[in-house]
């Protein structure tokens, strides 16, 4: 692990200080608390950021100033346990994708549990995906991508297109992916000892605040290990080796393959949950992020830049 | 009062609610819940963001892409009591202050209150300026601007400059000023009842972990109001007309004015506290920034461009 990488680890660690010692912490202040995670991450050189309605809610558009005309376009969904962050606490991350994949990178400000518990989430990134199809981008064009439980929407959002028979997008992304509502992944106990943020607890309650009354853990709408992958498009997971999280991708990847879908899933040792919160500040970040992008854009047939290593603090 | 502008309001208001739910708030909370204050401000267009080390603190460069080499430059001093916020919860507004100069502006994240009392900040401004002198930008084509105790530091900035017999910049601009570290203009009391955020015992706390152990209100070098301001730079100050700090700003134009400085106060009748913060989204908001803006630009001999109107949301 670089020296650097450890700016995550003693973020969450002062945050687990600060929950500690205000153990009834309301949502408001938990929502500004989680937001300030956009500091582990240094500002991405020569990005744009522009607000727009995207389908009916709100949406910011990051773009590389190198960026061309006919550009795929990855429409992002923040993670954040369905309750917290924001297009702002993930803005640079965004900012960084774009740069790697020379593309703009489109972050939706979905509405969020408690207040609108599922399918409110999946609703608003259909409703994204199809205001950028009406923009004019091809479908074959577009990644969906997210973090955590952004990349459980990302899959349950391509799922729900899938099932409508609407065009499907050229890849899907997942850093650091939590699909399993109901936490049964062995790596919940083998890694509870090195992961300092998420915990078998925590993903309840937010499953929990997520799925709201009378919704199922095992939805296979919401739940993508229960779901059927047949048709689904090429998949890209990355995770840390010290996740909690980290047999999600394993499972997703394992079933998505059995049903015939082009699934990769890159390991990165030592590393936290959603390490790529570091981008432009810890080479293992930058690497996933290039990895990523590089993935992406050999199916969109848009050579990648090789810039993310140069894009970070200056 | 435009509908926009009650955006403001709003967040004070919803800030006061969750203070008097959490009387004993600490600061690493009060920190990320005052961060959020950016959430008033939109993106602003076509600006691009680079961290740098400017003399020895870290610096955000706000950048429009239309930027010219030959640009002024504007050094921002946040707001925030000395002891809040950060180049972060500025971009926004100072981004959009970029596009109205034309011009790069480079946000200091200097040192805070109360882990570094006074006169530290000063220090990093200082330092921050002679790193752009460094640079190569001419100090006529410079520009010291901040809002709220960031308008203090940058009088006090200019003031220790002066007296160290540095080269002056072109202009110093306030938002919302805080100068008296007394506390003791009449608006004080007559916008008591208006004015949403600041109240005579906010300012004396803040006051008072800016000064540290030992340190006097009435110190020219920190209270600008009992500074001799003889060879003072031309100055633009502008303030809502219900903030409670209404009379900073034109007791220091009224002193200023007596030793000869060419200053410029504006009041904006309804107006909040740095009402500045809802940069692309209430018209008040952009109409003081672009007065700022073509005020600095008559001094610095650029010509200011005609796009802050436009340059909000999208």
């Amino acid at each position: 692990m670089s020296t650097d990488a450890s700016v995550l680890q003693q973020r969450y660690q002062a945050n687990n200080e600060i929950l500690a010692a205000n153990p009834e912490l309301d949502l408001p202040l938990m929502r500004a608390l989680m937001e300030e995670i956009h500091r582990c991450a240094a500002e991405p050189a020569g990005v744009t950021y522009a607000e727009v309605d995207a389908g009916g809610r709100p949406a910011m558009w990051c773009t590389p100033v190198a960026s061309s005309d006919d550009a795929p376009v990855v429409l992002f969904l923040h993670g954040g346990g369905f309750v917290l962050q924001s297009p702002h606490s993930h803005r640079k991350l965004a900012g960084h994708l774009a740069v790697g994949v020379g593309a703009p990178v489109l972050v939706l400000d979905y509405r969020q549990a408690p207040e609108h518990p599922a399918p409110a989430q999946l609703e608003d990134a259909v409703a994204a995906y199809a205001w950028l199809i009406d923009q004019g981008v091809p479908a074959d064009r577009i990644a969906v991508a997210g973090d955590s439980a952004g990349a459980n929407l990302a899959v349950t959002t391509v799922l729900r297109l899938r099932d409508q028979g609407a065009p499907l997008p050229a890849g899907v992304i997942g850093f650091s992916p939590w699909f399993d509502l109901e936490c049964r992944g062995a790596s919940m106990e083998t890694n509870a000892d090195k992961d300092l943020l998420i915990t078998k607890e925590i993903c309840a309650m937010m499953a929990g605040l997520y799925l709201g009354e009378g919704g199922s853990p095992s939805d296979p709408a919401l739940n993508p290990l229960y779901a059927d992958f047949s048709g689904f498009p090429p998949v890209y997971l990355c995770a840390g080796g010290d996740e909690a999280l980290l047999d999600d991708g394993r499972r997703l990847s394992d079933l998505a393959r059995e049903a015939g879908a082009d699934v990769t899933f890159d390991v990165v040792p030592g590393q936290q949950h959603v390490h790529v919160f570091m981008a432009g500040r810890a080479p293992e970040a930058d690497r996933s992020i290039a990895t990523a992008a590089a993935w992406l854009s050999a199916r969109v047939g848009q050579p990648a830049t090789s810039e993310i290593s140069a894009g970070g603090a200056g």
